[in-house]
């Protein structure tokens, strides 16, 4: 008996060479990013630290963009990312549902963070642009970016969280070898970081103030442009090659999804999967797609919907979101991706009109759930992953329970190769 | 203009469903194995610590050797693995050369150590073993040992080389998410590793002492049995799939091989290659394999070929081989998992009978092709890997300037991931 083929594999023509746009498709317009003083922000304030092409992506009510030649050589180099059905983890479950995970794991930065990385270097490269700076938090993105840069011949500079540099020495020696620049964010390269620094020197740092030191110093060098791993549309706009792609697998095997499960952090994952499924919902496909935060970092499920700046100087506009406001201090948990106060404005819409659902999961849980996967797939998942993990194993449980088994998907956006501190400190990984 | 396929995936309905033996293809028979007293070691000898079914593939004279229903289920958890036409790194050397990788970093340990440790744990379960002892110097041995005997419900226990649980923290963590435990070797649990540290209390290990370590307890324990990761003949058996498949992926694409390149330390990564080919080699093809060393442990470019003990202590039966004395302490490289005095019995037979060759490569060389990989493949290869890849563009870039370029297969036997320690202190990933 031949074994059984677990992968399902897209060919390289399959590659989806459009982007999706769920903007046209939200059932109320988003409301406009505002400035400080409450007035609409235009195109122009933006064109200190974007280029043009990205801020038409960023109010482009087209729902179909191309991709350019480049961008899709790029993500040629690893996709179509594989569709894994998890049949040992299902057996592990005791569960009946069938559990798929869409492996963006196997990018050249191991998450999914290398598809709006490579879009985002490309478009700056075009525009003349010779440096970005960026910041990030568990790592993944500031090596996505690395790589990007690398491949688009562009210098990077990375403002990293300083608990997650701390905890994944590793995500530094990736960006060093690929070639940018590393510095623990608050740094004292930046008015927002001194000030932080000034203020408390023993700070952990967070993503919002990382965001807030990139802006600043890319504000003030007219060689230099800012890039976002997350939250802003068309970063989610570059990852809809997720969702696409799951939609031509699963129909490949003449599957369709129940469940949509992503992790949430500031929402690029969650909405590049979903995005493209939007549409299928509101015609009233009965797909539950569900956004999985921390239980510590509740921006979704405890988060208030107001307008609020995207870091904590409050360099960025203001935006419609969720959020637990910009001073909100998440705990050092250990899926430094998902320790943000706010929520990407798509999302949050789409959670707001109730086109999606949001929930929480415990560090213990995802865990629990991260060694199951470790034993039955021979997968070890990010720490964010394993939110979505958890949450899918929750269901199938409930699911078996209440006689309902389905069809679930969720996203590995990352291995946790280099999270493995966070293991050790989990309480599953002892001698 | 759809994108570039190179990777070359088998279905698994290809997965070769026997292993190739080499031992029946050697121009003269292998000497047998002797007692330190210099006595043929009988198969009763070996059988405190071996399974009958391992020892009878120690010493087979069958070419084809049927895997086991249970292993190919376990291989085909990961296998085929993909083999890669590098036209980036082809392009980045500027060379017309074809350049193609077997990556066996996708299995789930990261190397091609899984391939033998699903076997040898399959087989000892079946004999009633309940507990399994075995050293690992890179980490990735004992990685995949953990895995296995997870697979198969065994206990494992990993005498880790001292110098690389210090170098990398993130294996010991793998191991014990996985179940296993895990001891810095020289240990105070055995005598060997009790001398070895009243010897010398600051001994950085070495993967010879651990050997005797591991081997003293499985030989003291009658539930334990004990597991080796290279050099023996059974363990080349088991990687045997790795050249299968590469002999049918290159065929697919009417491709034929000019050279076989794959690193060496104790020879399975190389003889799972290479074996597969010795026929074709012995019958007139044209087809250089070349096992390619760390030039500070060079064992088969100036080792000296005689009767020697595998491990420190002189526990393991005498085997001809190419040796630097197993008192040799190499210096503490990077390439953990080269770091050995011996050599693989089979890879030492066919280095006599000139019909492979040897090459050592310098640290430096590894770690310059390795950031080239990095920057135009997106792969980070481990150390060990890297041995072969340096070896593979030097000789690519050797065959463009004599004029006469070819088809050019290394494995990629590992990733990287867990080996950045020693790309930060390489000087290739410096601020």
């Amino acid at each position: 008996m031949p074994p059984i083929e677990n992968k399902i594999i897209l060919p390289k023509s399959e590659l989806p060479t459009s982007w999706y746009n769920v903007l046209p498709d939200l059932p109320e317009p988003l409301g406009p990013y505002l400035t400080p003083g409450g007035q609409p922000v235009s195109p122009s304030d933006l064109a200190g630290i974007f280029p043009q092409s990205l801020i038409e992506q960023e109010v482009s009510d087209r729902s179909v963009i191309q991709i350019p030649e480049p961008v899709l050589e790029a993500l040629s180099i690893w996709r179509p990312t594989p569709l894994v059905r998890a049949r040992r983890l299902e057996k592990a479950l005791g569960v009946s549902s069938r559990i798929y995970f869409k492996d963006e794991s196997v990018s050249p930065s191991g998450s999914h963070k290398s598809n709006t990385a490579m879009a985002q270097a490309y478009f700056n490269k075009e525009a003349g642009v010779t440096r970005l700076t960026t910041e990030t938090g568990a790592g993944q993105w500031g090596t996505a970016l690395a790589i990007a840069a690398k491949q688009f011949g562009i210098q990077a500079r990375v403002y990293m969280v300083k608990i997650s540099l701390e905890q994944k020495p590793y995500r530094k020696v990736i960006m060093n070898l690929m070639g940018a620049e590393v510095l623990p964010s608050p740094s004292q390269a930046t008015d927002a970081g001194r000030k932080a620094l000034a203020a408390n020197p023993d700070t952990l740092g967070t993503l919002g103030l990382a965001i807030s030191e990139a802006v600043e110093e890319a504000a003030g060098r007219s060689d230099t442009n800012y890039v976002l791993g997350s939250v802003l549309n068309h970063v989610i706009l570059h990852q809809t090659v997720i969702g696409q792609e799951v939609k031509k697998q699963l129909a490949s095997i003449g599957e369709k999804p129940n469940y949509l499960i992503a992790c949430h952090g500031g929402g690029s994952n969650f909405g590049g999967l979903v995005g493209p499924f939007v549409r299928d919902i509101l015609s009233g496909q009965k797909i539950a797609a569900i956004a999985v935060e921390p239980e510590s970092c509740p921006t979704l499920t405890k988060g208030e919907f107001k307008y609020d700046a995207g870091d904590t100087a409050g360099f960025t506009p203001l935006m419609p979101m969720y959020s637990l406001g910009t001073g909100f201090q998440p705990p050092a948990i250990h899926a430094g991706g998902l320790r943000y106060h706010g929520a990407a404005p798509i999302v949050s819409a789409l959670l707001k009109s109730k086109v999606i659902e949001a929930a929480s999961i415990s560090a213990e849980d995802c865990f629990k759930f991260a060694q199951i996967l470790a034993w039955s797939e021979y997968v070890i998942p990010a720490p964010e992953s394993a939110h979505a993990l958890a949450k899918t194993c929750l269901l199938a449980q409930e699911l078996e329970k209440n006689g309902t088994p389905g069809c679930l998907v969720f996203t590995l956006s990352g291995h946790g190769l280099l999270d493995l501190t966070a293991y050790q400190t989990s309480g599953v990984a002892n001698d």
